[in-house]
């Protein structure tokens, strides 16, 4: 029986590719990869080239990010539809996703498409804040400490807070809202405990510790996230 | 030069570890395990063990987790000091975690003793929970949510506020403490919205989904993880 595989490829080192992430990726009949934004199609593709066949189909599929509800899940459901079929017809498929499928990713669309029409499979993948801390020696939690996750495009009240709460904040997607973020920081006294990282685990990859000299203009890389330690 | 590595192995399958981690310890010379609960330090090895060298040698010590602080920091140092003498021996050391390495573990107590002495990387790992989601095919977040992770032995007041926040809450290290986490659960109307997750990822894995007749005396793995999904 053939299944569709959701494939968390992890941070960006394909070696933080899990070792069934790379068995399965190597046995795939077709991938499926998201192209929402240029770079990401690459970095995606990217990171699993070492583990893909010679004759891996790969199907690019334009996943639109666009406000309008309505048209943006009519294409998804048009990919689901081509998923669904491309199992039915006995084909093993897979779709990767940066960092871990079930945090902030397409994929938890497409499953919900989906269904229980195919038999489905998530491969958990090493989120990019998982990687930071890692990189950083910084542990996230310990003891009866807790943690936050949130996108920097949470409400105000909502981020202050998880501030005010978890010992650990990670915020996501910071890039083009350092302008709400860096005056919340500062008005906690946070902007030094805090950890910028870009590009987490690749060659690429460069960290900032302490926000106090960061204009709210500064261009970040999309793949950009916070790590506040309080 | 040779290196101490902290080697986060995933959940409980063996297929979770990172292709980097089993790179890593298959060229490993000295392993060290926890042995903090006897079922702990099965488990660690048994994950690691199709990745193992032949000549690898194991050193099994025991990290007590007693209240007492000073007489439990002190069996650390030792142990830390073990390491260092190790690494400057030139063996490449490694120290596996069940999980993610800087996500409630001894590790992070271990290179805080360690420092800057020896060269140290740490690998990450997937956590419990990540691959409790994927198993369950459901997102810990999508678009603008946000989740926290925090243990059972949190401060009511804390856990209460998080419950709030948050659309997703995992509570680790629920076995012992049912007698306060149902009746939280239970004053916000979550019981139902609740899954349990026990030894995540192994073949004994058991899901319970919705604790209305849970009884707080239950027996419960150590490895038992709470995923509350609003």
């Amino acid at each position: 029986m053939a299944i569709f595989y959701g494939i968390g490829i992890g941070p960006g080192d394909s070696e933080l590719v899990t070792v069934k992430g790379s068995r399965l990726l190597q046995e795939l009949d077709i991938l499926y990869t998201p192209e929402a934004k240029k770079h990401a199609k690459s970095l995606a593709l990217a990171i699993s080239e070492p583990y893909l066949s010679k004759d891996l189909q790969i199907k690019q599929r334009h996943f639109p990010m666009v406000v309008d509800r309505e048209s943006k899940e009519e294409k998804w459901k048009d990919i689901a539809n081509e998923i669904i079929s491309d199992v039915q017809h006995g084909y093993n498929v897979g779709f990767i996703t940066l960092g871990d499928p079930m945090v902030y990713s397409t994929y938890s669309y497409l499953i919900e498409l989906i269904g229980s029409q195919i038999d489905t499979q998530t491969i958990p993948g090493i989120t990019s804040y998982n990687s930071m801390a890692a990189s950083l020696g910084i542990p996230l939690v310990m003891d009866e400490e807790s943690f936050a996750v949130l996108p920097a495009t949470a409400e105000q009240d909502k981020l202050e807070a998880a501030l005010q709460i978890h010992e650990t904040l990670v915020i996501m997607k910071v890039a083009n809202h350092l302008d709400v973020i860096l005056p919340l920081l500062a008005k906690y006294d946070l902007l030094d405990k805090t950890y910028l990282v870009s590009k987490a685990s690749t060659q690429e990859q460069t960290i900032c510790h302490g926000l106090t000299g960061l204009s709210s203009n500064e261009k970040l890389s999309y793949f950009t996230t916070m790590l506040v330690k309080k």
